[in-house]
């Protein structure tokens, strides 16, 4: 903690250090969607989906289609959006929280709550934080420079969960009833056990806009890092939105998803900050393709979440900032590991001085430039030292060194390549793919002599970057009932005593690690 | 050719005693591209595609999500555009029209042009034909109610090619070298033999042009069919194009193609006849997966050409009609079938009075309106009177009978489903697919219990229209190398001899049945 707040404090003597010409403080407002799918927006040539407050956003915006997130999964995607580095260093592997993980985002770790609080922004996140609950919620959001926070700490299938829509449909997924509820918090309180996924959407948007309306009123600069639980399954909607479209129920989570989109933008209009704002939506992964959801899309590419195939880490991204973004699309390699160290060029702050995997893509953005990124690195979900990067992505080239299925398809997936029992396979050569031919991945080069110069240079790329590589601790590795939260404290029976409405709001609503 | 003379005769007058207000005559323009897929355009969600013509067309108009063509193979499914009427009716099966195929469209089926020349439109075709040559030239368009004719009567890899690429670049293909060089017509007229793929794109977007600018300036009311040779393979592009894009091959003679879509809707709106023209763009068939290719791309759809999956037979399709057409999307099931029946509305003509497939979707295009069309029938590119449909499409729903992969796969395609090795197998109960919430056909619904009233309804719908179906008789029975289209007429040695420059023109240039 000692680091963490002298950093703080040395933050705006450095950034006026530095930036001789008065800085901007625009807003900052990231929309993370939950496992949506590269293919799953109108904008993305989904044919059913209901999405048109999107179709405005990336109207109005600049599309990306080609931007990546870090891992395939969850907790490590949302640590290098937070701090524009590899889950690996940040010990943000493998897989996910599950809500008795005693670890979480190291508080070493910079977010870009911590650039920008200090900065003089207000920061909130509304929704899915999903880093990490731990000791005397050491973890969460308050205390990774967010002034604000409301939300669910993870995923809402980490709990049990029985109604989905609205009024009372049940659940269409196999959500966990081995741990407790699912806690919505305000702050470091809990303020709902188990949230009401009927009415989540409500809290959320309604929330959001708050945050907006009231920092704008104020002339009070703002980040807002809005993280849907939407598309993530099991899939619910409210009134609104349940059989509100011909999709069933991913269309209807998403359609509830674009609604919050749609207010967030008209909150930002109304209150006269839309010339003043950064706007990005992007997603943590790619769409879980198990039978079960009826889920998402991948679109045109391989596979889906889990896989280091472009179904997997590959996602659909838009970026909007009315006056300042020219709309249109760009082909650009870029990543969310770059947002970081684009709103530290933005708002005219150092970059934290520790190994950055993000550079700064404001010439993408604001130039229709090029990006300084020429490769991307792709571990799986099951990180482990010894593999390292399954994947490079070296200009318009891909190479797999590693390829493996995940549980997060479906076994019958017609490509076997994503199957959940399709074990992990080495290949050396490793397999070649030019993705701007062949987005889809179909079409190895490998075994092309005409190919062998490119090889030899992604493995020297891949050299270069795991020799900077030094593996965090893994978070995941100690588990913990204790640190599950319960907005009634130590109670018995544990997990079932762990249940509250609002209006029962208590003040001691923590579970210690004894 | 006598039933067809009457029924020309006998429109106009049909039409005054049908239509008691004042009928409109706005032009019409089709622009029909070969193999492009459902995924190929930015519309649809290509991350590499340039398409900026396309982009304006998709965003001045009326984007479809559901529309079909009647076959995954080409000759069919022009056959059914311009007729209104599956290609089983009128004979177009099984496969496509080789050179040295002695049919034909049945000059007996009444083509768009054919209700739209008697209406006092000027009819022209550039492009590809694909419907046959026969002796005399019997079934080129100027034969099928087409006043103009400019193109090569087949796809440009049913010859010997060579050049593909400005400004030598070879063919990237498996050219057909046992037939004729391509030719071009003008009219019943060979202007070039073998077709100069680098330049054959501005000789078609010229004449395409100079047909608009002509009727518009005269008032002249016209029908112009635009059929792309573009994307089908071998890829060619001329100068401006050629690595023009980073998708490569295909992603230049896309380009191209679009370059055609932009200089004709620069042209109607430079001729002042935006406001009274009908423009659509389609394509003909699902994407071409074939390894040699870097092909085309199906997007989300299962397969591509040559299957009955949806990447085989659902393809992109834009509508526009500047102050009529409402811009967006829509939903709506509708096919290359219903242009017939549909332009028969707008204009105030009777439909031919034979047993149409197509459905006026007038309301579609115009009000925002449901389709009348409720079900969709799918053949293979191998069709057989005892197998019947493949598939039926009723509402949200797909039932595959059979279901065979294609020779216009890659054998190495992940979904084995689509290879050539993969045979016909037959499936009772159907596949059953909700392509609403599952466009990719990933989850087959046949074992659920819920579903078995909606096969059965299928079953019926499928029984109902397999009674009406009388198959024509083959038109691809027979051959013969002396329907190849020679520009030197008979001559030796066939068929190297049929090689003439525009300068060579000749008089004589037939080939006849001994």
């Amino acid at each position: 903690m000692d680091l963490k707040i002298t950093f703080i404090i040395l933050m705006p003597l450095l950034g006026v250090v530095l930036c001789s010409k008065d800085p901007e403080k625009p807003n900052i407002v990231i929309m993370f969607a939950d496992d949506l799918g590269y293919g799953d927006l109108q904008a993305y040539g989904h044919p059913t989906s209901h999405t048109p407050n999107l179709n405005n956003l990336a109207k109005n915006g600049l599309l990306f289609t080609q931007f990546y997130v870090s891992s395939p999964v969850c907790s490590p995607s949302r640590a290098s959006l937070l701090t524009g580095r590899y889950q690996t260093r940040s010990g943000i592997w493998p897989g996910v929280f599950e809500p008795d993980v005693v670890g979480g985002l190291p508080l070493n770790e910079t977010t870009v709550a911590e650039i920008l609080h200090p900065r003089g922004y207000h920061t909130a996140i509304v929704g899915k934080w999903h880093l990490g609950v731990g000791k005397d919620n050491m973890y969460l959001p308050p205390n990774q420079g967010f002034d604000e926070y409301y939300g669910i700490p993870y995923s809402h299938d980490m709990c049990p969960c029985e109604i989905c829509f609205y009024p009372n449909e049940t659940c269409l997924n196999d959500c966990k009833d081995d741990f407790t509820s699912c806690p919505v918090f305000d702050g470091l309180n809990i303020v709902e056990q188990p949230a009401d996924l009927v009415t989540l959407h409500e809290k959320y948007v309604n929330r959001s806009v708050h945050i907006i309306a009231d920092n704008a009123a104020r002339g009070q600069p703002f980040f807002l890092y809005y993280a849907f639980q939407h598309t993530h399954h099991p899939k619910y909607a409210g009134k609104q939105f349940r059989n509100s479209t011909i999709r069933g129920p991913f269309g209807d989570a998403l359609a509830e998803l674009d609604d919050g989109v749609g207010r967030v933008m008209k909150q930002l209009e109304d209150s006269g900050v839309l010339e003043n704002t950064l706007v990005l939506f992007t997603s943590d992964n790619g769409p879980s393709l198990r039978w079960e959801n009826i889920g998402g899309n991948a679109g045109l590419l391989k596979c889906g979440k889990g896989t280091t195939y472009e179904g997997g880490q590959r996602v659909p991204a838009i970026a909007s900032w009315k006056g300042r973004i020219t709309p249109g699309r760009t082909v650009e390699l870029t990543s969310a590991l770059d947002i970081l160290p684009t709103i530290c060029s933005i708002v005219g702050v150092p970059l934290p001085s520790v190994t950055m995997d993000g550079v700064d893509i404001s010439s993408v953005l604001f130039n229709g430039g090029k990006s300084p990124r020429e490769s991307f690195f792709y571990y799986p979900t099951t990180v482990r030292p010894e593999y390292g990067i399954y994947a490079v992505r070296y200009k318009q080239y891909k190479a797999h060194y590693y390829t493996q299925g995940s549980a997060n398809s479906d076994e019958n997936n017609h490509d076997k390549d994503c199957r959940p029992s399709t074990k992990r396979a080495a290949h050396d050569p490793p397999l070649l793919y030019d993705l701007h031919q062949d987005p889809s991945e179909q079409y190895d080069l490998s075994n092309d002599t005409n190919y062998a110069s490119i090889i030899d240079q992604i493995n020297q790329v891949k050299a270069k970057f795991e020799e900077t590589m030094v593996f965090g601790d893994s978070q995941m590795a100690n588990h913990s009932p204790y640190v599950e939260p319960c907005c009634n404290g130590p109670c018995d029976p544990f997990p079932e005593c762990c249940k509250c409405t609002q209006s029962e709001k208590k003040d001691i609503h923590l579970r210690f690690i004894p």
